[in-house]
């Protein structure tokens, strides 16, 4: 295989077919992928069930970092962004923008990352893409994931459903991911052992949900963090919310870290972390099923649905640990970009 | 609305939802787009059916060209990848790398050329992502489609079904995409009137396949031209083809620009051409429905498939205007990068 990408790489031809055979075929290949055709031919759901879809690019600069790569995070993202809707991850799709100069050792470490978390996940990737763009116009790799899910009968979960008395609850400490780029950026050491949380979560989410069937909805915090998160579903169904600041998890050095760069932790991205937004009477039965998963160990019940002041609309307030209330806002501007 | 795309459009935050909100939903906007979850929920196929699954990104400079656009060939080549499953194209995901200082009215132009185009496939846009990359780490705008499709039942087309004495046929003129966007690229000028064929065939394909039932498989011709499709082809289903030169529906102005710039037309992208494989008593009769589709007036029958020779495997050939076969090889490196 050549060292590194090249325009031929991307040219529909026998350059593009070799490192659709050596690099990802050999990487994550099955028998879909292998079957050559344009589009994937594949089962779809039994009758009742329905079709989840997501799609999301990763752009994350370093491509490596504690805790994962780019390829890592492409996979659990989507996996993520299709679980919270309920659904079984299925199928996925991959595609990547490589620039001209590209180690093609880097390529395959990023692949191979994708196949060992493809198959934690339980999912397949199925059908990809792979263009290359002339150095200067990219950054090594870009990653496109899409992933599709089937989603059981009589399932249905949104952030349109949450109502007052609701919990909300997070499945472990937050800004992990966010702080672990942005000392790996800017070679700031904060702590030797923190590390990006990104994981795939579907299997946790599946365990909340035979423990609280009737969980409102799941959303990951990712870019803009909690906070972004709670004001997105707070106007989804027109609520109030309040977290507890005391009750938010947090690791010592992502809150140092924090403390010193100026960040709210609230507003850092995470990528293995999920919020679910349950009714009051089986919270604690969702927060013990995340707890008894290897990614929820830190879970939380952080704060309640409360019903919002018709006369200015949706509110998430954050009450601190001198116990007033502030209001807490979506993330404004941008802290750091290029987190996922 | 900002003149220009910056990284806090990227944020996960307010300004996202803002360029969300103003230029996406406000220019393909629909009720499941609108909903805001994570994934969208959307209706399974009918029991028998299968599922077709593609993505592909799309890199193509300059972002508008005679013909379409960025957006236009990002709608268009997904729906055709999964339309040559025979499946009907449902729903499209379309993820946007922005660099920062990318002006948002191009952004709206492109946005609303892939609401006009899927609303012609039939398609919706379901689900997306905004990622903004630092200046000089993008090209302006890099789009990622995935398409899901519904295979009815009984369908099975692939490849890998080719037999010898099938007729090949393509749905029009070749080259017209890759020489459009060469000559746009060096701001040579070939002929006024050339531009980019690019296409929805969703329409045309289903129209051959209710005149061509038996149909073996579609394929679009596009990075690597006919050359390269056809030896995918043939070597899915260890056959030999033979293209006869003569019946290739080539444009004037393309064949002058192939001959002045040393290009086989053959290894030239198309973006709204699609190769159908058909069993010889069918031929004509898909031919008839592809010439009546409006994308598909120049349709010819182009070659023949024929039995390999078991001891060196499939090879394409052409038999050119005096007569000689020659060799039709795939496309060996790259002649014209960033195509699609």
């Amino acid at each position: 295989m050549d060292e590194k990408v090249l325009l031929g790489h991307g040219s529909g031809g026998n350059m593009m077919r070799r490192i659709i055979d050596e690099v990802f075929f050999a990487g994550y290949g099955n028998e879909d992928l292998a079957v050559g055709n344009d589009a994937a031919d594949l089962p779809a759901p039994q009758p009742g069930e329905r079709i989840a879809y997501s799609s999301d690019s990763f752009v994350v600069t370093p491509h490596f970092f504690p805790g994962g790569d780019i390829g890592h995070l492409a996979v659990c993202g989507t996996v993520n962004d299709v679980a919270t809707s309920g659904a079984v991850p299925k199928y996925l799709s991959s595609s990547f923008i490589l620039e001209e100069g590209f180690p093609t050792e880097d390529l395959k470490r990023i692949v191979d990352s994708m196949r060992r978390v493809a198959q934690e996940a339980g999912v397949e990737i199925v059908t990809g893409d792979t263009k290359v763009v002339n150095r200067g116009h990219g950054d090594g790799v870009y990653i496109n994931t899409s992933g599709v899910g089937f989603i059981p009968a009589g399932r249905q979960l949104g952030g349109q459903y949450i109502q007052p008395g609701d919990r909300i609850l997070v499945s472990g400490t937050l800004g992990d991911h966010g702080i672990t780029i942005m000392s790996c950026r800017e070679e700031l050491s904060f702590h030797a052992d923190l590390q990006s949380d990104a994981a795939p979560l579907n299997h946790l989410i599946e365990e909340v949900l035979q423990a609280a069937p009737e969980t409102r909805c799941f959303r990951d915090p990712t870019r803009g963090g909690l906070a972004s998160t709670l004001n997105e579903l707070a106007e989804q169904s027109q609520v109030d919310m309040v977290v507890e600041e005391d009750a938010v998890p947090v690791k010592p050095a992502v809150r140092g870290a924090c403390e010193m760069l100026g960040y709210d932790v609230l507003q850092v991205a995470n990528e293995g972390k999920m919020v679910a937004v349950v009714p009051a009477a089986q919270a604690e039965a969702a927060l013990a099923a995340m707890g008894s998963n290897k990614y929820g160990a830190d879970a939380a019940i952080i704060g309640e649905v409360v019903e919002a002041d018709p006369r200015r609309g949706a509110r998430v307030s954050i009450r601190t640990n001198f116990g007033s209330l502030r209001i807490l806002d979506m993330l404004v501007g941008e802290q750091l970009p290029r987190i996922c």
